[in-house]
């Protein structure tokens, strides 16, 4: 038991916990199956914001790290001296961002995304007085209609101009797929290598990422790479697509009862500041563990409502452990997170290095 | 024009901005209605989150300020010399949070709630040994169905056990009501006043709050104090309720289109880490200004989708003004926001004091 019962009895609320032992028994499932299927993995730190856990993911056997922005991996880069590469998987504009990752790519093995000529000439007069190139991979939309190139064809072109451009290496090709995309991935990829390759112009990552489907990346055999970033805590939207169980759940939120207004409601003192109003499909903002009875129905900035089909039974001054919705936005709005197991030897605060890095 | 056409170009995105003359604005009319009304204001500052912003509403004429959790207090009474006067709106437990709470009220005048015997029991314990006694106000649920007692005996009742308590005064009522719960407000107010009074008990304080309807707060005469928080900058789903119009909105968020991948979608640099997932009932996750025709229709962290029924008609590196459907939740996301206008002669920088204040 990481936290015992006189942790959970005396911690100040609302406290988000982590249970390390279950972080790394996570890390190490996924880097088995990756291992096993000749896949590499380079998660993405979005969802723990920690190099000490990015440290257990490399110690596991990661490649490198992704992060979405500038200002996350500077912070990540500086708190830990083993994250030594880096892939930013967004579209850099502006002068300021396009400064900070030429001081940035002086530090580690860098490598970025681009899906317009736009991001690509931006990056080349940023990089173009460089000796050695920077990376530049294409990011394609597979169907989960967010950024990305439109067609196969559409990613030659622009790797083809990534390629001539100043300062600039192609890369290879960068996916956000949608949930079971792994045959659209793996038609759009190895249509877009074939165009690319024929052009004499290599291909040497083919990357894809995201928990829900992280189990099915081997059946997109074309990638070589993923970043799954919920894997390490996991949360109640991954329980409820059958990904993994409640006792896989590393992050739980500890919240007190403050009050019990009518014998079916109870209010806790974590609301969407803590948990946030992220609902992922599904109903209710966080399963309160051990009482599947209750529904967290509300939620306001400070409080959360918790409503029972009978009666709560719960008094006031009581705790209850949720696992939310969806954990990386949790550790977005809190400074530290109390981390236990894995030898510490008492619960220990853990300030959030990359939190709100948003630039 | 606070923000200029060049600031707007170079501000690095995305950036939560502050206007602070339409501020001013929103502060000094609601401080105008409740002076002609006899109502006293004590702005709830979990909007801005912000010192600075608490002495503009002090200024106008508030009484004092409004928290919701004790940590929060604390950072607003650090901050500035002019917070003296602080009500707690929570029911505090906990040795930790008491102790805080306890040294808080060694440097300002400060009131809390409390909606049970339990919260009482706790501060009573803590205070008992003070000779200056600790207000408490009883919380009275007039239709929002989150925490408060249930009728006004129930606030009879824990008044008068409040007043029995070592350490404790009763302080008064409060209540946040349901949208349009005036007439609700009053009832309950009224009849639990008299039935305290009749204790030989005074009620100091009726306390009321919520920007929806705070222009009907004279609609429930019982009450005696306002604690408004979004009329500072209001949102939008105040203009949604038709509280506000776009124009009075200070607060807004600079986003930059980082992605443009086909001809109605286009991709920005701000998602829920900057807008938040917080619907509060709208569709889409934000109105960009100026442009009726576009819905945010889908955030991730970092990623805001728009999306337009005809073109979009947006380029990479453009920008868009976006006004949040929740003002007070974004402030929490951001360690800072760019405050121009009321004399300031450049966007200054301003560190959100009270960010993240959970306990």
């Amino acid at each position: 038991m990481p936290f015992s019962p006189d942790d959970l009895a005396t911690i100040d609320t609302p406290a988000v916990l982590i249970d390390l032992d279950i972080a790394r028994r996570n890390i190490e499932r996924f880097q088995h199956y990756a291992d096993s299927h000749g896949l590499r993995v380079r998660p993405h730190i979005k969802t723990h914001k920690l190099p000490a856990i990015a440290e257990i993911q490399l110690a596991a056997g990661a490649v490198g790290i992704t992060c979405q922005k500038v200002s996350e991996a500077e912070a990540m880069v500086a708190g830990s001296d083993a994250i030594t590469d880096v892939l930013i998987t967004y579209n850099i504009l502006g002068t300021e961002k396009l400064n900070r990752l030429k001081a940035l790519a002086q530090k580690v093995r860098l490598s970025v995304v681009a899906d317009s000529k736009r991001v690509a000439d931006g990056l080349s007069a940023t990089f173009g007085d460089q000796t050695s190139l920077l990376p530049v991979l294409v990011e394609c939309d597979t169907g989960a209609n967010r950024c990305g190139v439109q067609s196969p064809e559409a990613a030659e072109a622009l790797a083809t101009y990534i390629d001539a451009s100043p300062g600039l290496v192609f890369g290879g090709l960068m996916t956000y797929p949608p949930l079971g995309g792994e045959s659209v991935v793996e038609t759009f990829m190895t249509q877009a290598k074939a165009l690319i390759e024929a052009r004499g112009i290599a291909v040497p990552v083919i990357t894809s990422g995201g928990t829900p489907s992280m189990m099915q990346a081997a059946d997109a055999p074309v990638t070589t790479e993923y970043r799954p970033g919920t894997y390490v805590y996991n949360d109640g939207s991954l329980v409820a697509r059958g990904v993994c169980g409640w006792d896989d759940c590393a992050l739980t939120v500890l919240a007190t009862v403050v009050s019990v207004p009518t014998p079916n409601r109870a209010i806790i003192d974590a609301g969407s500041k803590t948990l946030t109003s992220d609902l992922l499909g599904l109903t209710g903002y966080g399963h309160v563990l051990g009482r599947d009875d209750i529904a967290i129905d509300q939620l306001s900035e400070e409080h959360g409502r918790l409503i029972s089909s009978g009666a709560i039974g719960l008094a006031v001054g009581d705790r209850v452990r949720i696992v939310p919705n969806h954990a990386c936005v949790v550790t977005n709005m809190v400074d530290t997170v109390l981390v236990a197991g894995d030898g510490l030897s008492a619960p220990t605060s853990w300030p959030i290095v990359a939190r709100g890095k948003i630039v």
